[in-house]
């Protein structure tokens, strides 16, 4: 079992990662502080696991809900949903919350934790691949709205992240590869050398062989965790870089309806624009495009949004992009593969042309 | 005009009391740090005083949404419609929020602004007593949900707070006496001194006298920032100080139906029924219950909740209250005239006891 902290003085607490960590009651009872125990899952998770968490607590204790599976969930309906049967069942500001799932079920646990009778405790207990290494450390909660993705929620650290890697046994190879997406995107803003180790070993990832899972796990938590240690509420702009590729790829989701595409592979999609959009500035070299393009692609992400999509779509879900200041559009945008910039620079034909070249209009 | 800070440290920031503010722009632009200014208001308040705040900021800058006026209005579903109109009209991390209205539109507008993308600047117009003295500062946020009041907030400190004595005089006396009934509590919280002022004052008060009014707020609103500095997020017990009749009051209003009684009406009734519980558990004397009794009066405030209501229905919405702790509700009681405590020591039959003499039943 790996262990390692999220530094962040009162709010830090620590990442595990292993096999069979759901297995283990201490882990859980370490960061429990309260009498209840809230557990949200949702209908693909739940049949997996959720027996094997409540088993760690004693029943009385215990209670749970499970939510439609799939990113149309996260929405301020759910909340709603979650928060009457929080107070039907009147949970006081000492329950735990705690969120057993992926992406979806992370964020709209964590953001009913920050505002249930002005914040509770949560725990957070990954499932798939993509929220073990990115969206379940850090403390961004939230939840969609028609007009934009998480465009509502609140930053709000859990007390731990409990990552079972055998979780990721019964995941479907299209989540893995959505997990896979924003791995190799932590090569791409800060580690050259995890994307080298990438290009090596992306096959190995998508067998699931259990070495190579650990380390890109690890790894990905370790560079998510210094950049939250740094810039915990993306004030200074080193956590804006996180984003990389999800200006795109939120547009893309926001214009497809959620649940079309995976969060992952819309980011894939996305990062594969930025990197053209870099080479177009003259920021990025042909070579470092190639070698971004050949990576996502034997990760078997896709290259292009869907051929439905208009340019003029894309630009206009990406001018409400949280990022913009002054009506001024900001993108992460590549120097060079393990080196990311946050910036306005760049010319609307510049975006244009950019998304004119993949949405072949 | 008046000016002290609320210190909070880097959350820190001042409160502006005085005759006349809202026609003085330099305090809106001194704290408005990005572009764009959204406000909201209602439609009492907004035909009075819209005009003015705009008229301050550059036209170009400022949008607004009027909502209904009352309680009803502080949900999840108005927050919706702020949160489409922001979109919307695309407004950035910079953007401003501007609470122009009483309690309710300060918890509205503040909630908006934490969770409007993660987090935005607001700024504090209150425009009714209660507000001005209470709601406004301190940092509060939320709405109200069917199954209990407040239930769903955020700690979120604004920018500034701006009271401007003047609005006082638009004031239905409804509204003013209910701002009056908050005043009262810091008297009897931890303020004797002020309690006794009050009974010296209170015709003044109600006869809107001006300088009255301005120590009264001023005072107040010292009480608030001192409990609120000492214990931010309602951690050490402190601040629930600040809770006295509130559960007793939110238990009347939610079992009312949100909107029959103002909050500030709620809170006399229940500040009596927590001073005659003290009475009952032998630690407040008699007499001091009726002087309490007798400044409430005066105040023309309500003496006992409607007659339609049961002490058992009270009794259910109060074992709702956020300050439960492992199911066990606790309560602000009185030791005495500016002495109150937070407990749990009494039982159930006490409180019973209490409602009944209450409720008639």
């Amino acid at each position: 079992m790996i262990q390692f902290e999220v530094q962040l003085g009162t709010r830090g607490y620590p990442i595990y990662i292993g096999a069979g960590l759901l297995g283990e009651p201490r882990y859980l009872k370490e960061h429990i502080r309260g009498s209840r125990v809230f557990v949200l899952s949702n209908e693909r998770v739940a049949p997996l696991y959720l027996e094997a968490v409540c088993r760690q607590l004693e029943p009385e204790r215990v209670l749970h809900l499970v939510l439609p599976d799939g990113e149309a969930t996260k929405s301020l309906q759910t909340l709603e949903r979650v928060y009457s049967c929080l107070l039907e069942h009147r949970c006081g500001r000492d329950t735990t919350l705690l969120a057993l799932g992926g992406g979806v079920i992370g964020d709209i646990t964590g953001f009913a934790a920050a505002t249930y009778l002005r914040g509770v405790d949560f725990i957070q207990i990954p499932t798939t691949l993509l929220a073990q290494v990115d969206s379940s450390v850090g403390g961004k909660t939230g939840v969609n709205h028609a007009l934009g993705k998480n465009m509502i929620g609140a930053f709000h650290q859990p007390r731990c992240v409990i990552a079972d890697l055998e979780c990721l046994h019964t995941l479907e190879d299209r989540e893995l590869r959505a997990g896979v997406a924003e791995i190799i995107k932590y090569g791409l803003i800060r580690d050259a050398e995890f994307f080298a180790w990438l290009e090596d070993n992306v096959e190995h990832l998508l067998a699931r062989d259990a070495e190579a899972l650990t380390y890109a796990v690890h790894r990905s938590c370790k560079n998510k965790a210094e950049v939250v240690a740094e810039d915990e509420l993306e004030t200074s702009g080193t956590r804006a870089l996180l984003n990389l590729g999800h200006t795109f790829g939120h547009a893309i989701e926001t214009a497809l309806g959620y649940g079309q595409w995976l969060h992952g592979e819309a980011v894939a999609c996305g990062m594969l624009m930025a990197a053209r959009m870099s080479i177009r500035l003259g920021w990025l070299n042909e070579e470092a495009g190639e070698r971004i393009r050949a990576l996502l692609a034997r990760a078997q992400l896709p290259s292009a949004p869907p051929e439905a999509l208009q340019a003029e779509s894309l630009q206009e879900h990406m001018a409400r992009d949280k990022k913009a200041r002054a009506g001024q559009l900001h993108l992460v945008l590549l120097r060079d593969i393990g080196q990311a910039v946050l910036t306005a620079e760049f010319s609307a034909s510049t975006l244009k042309d950019t998304l004119q070249e993949f949405c072949g209009a």
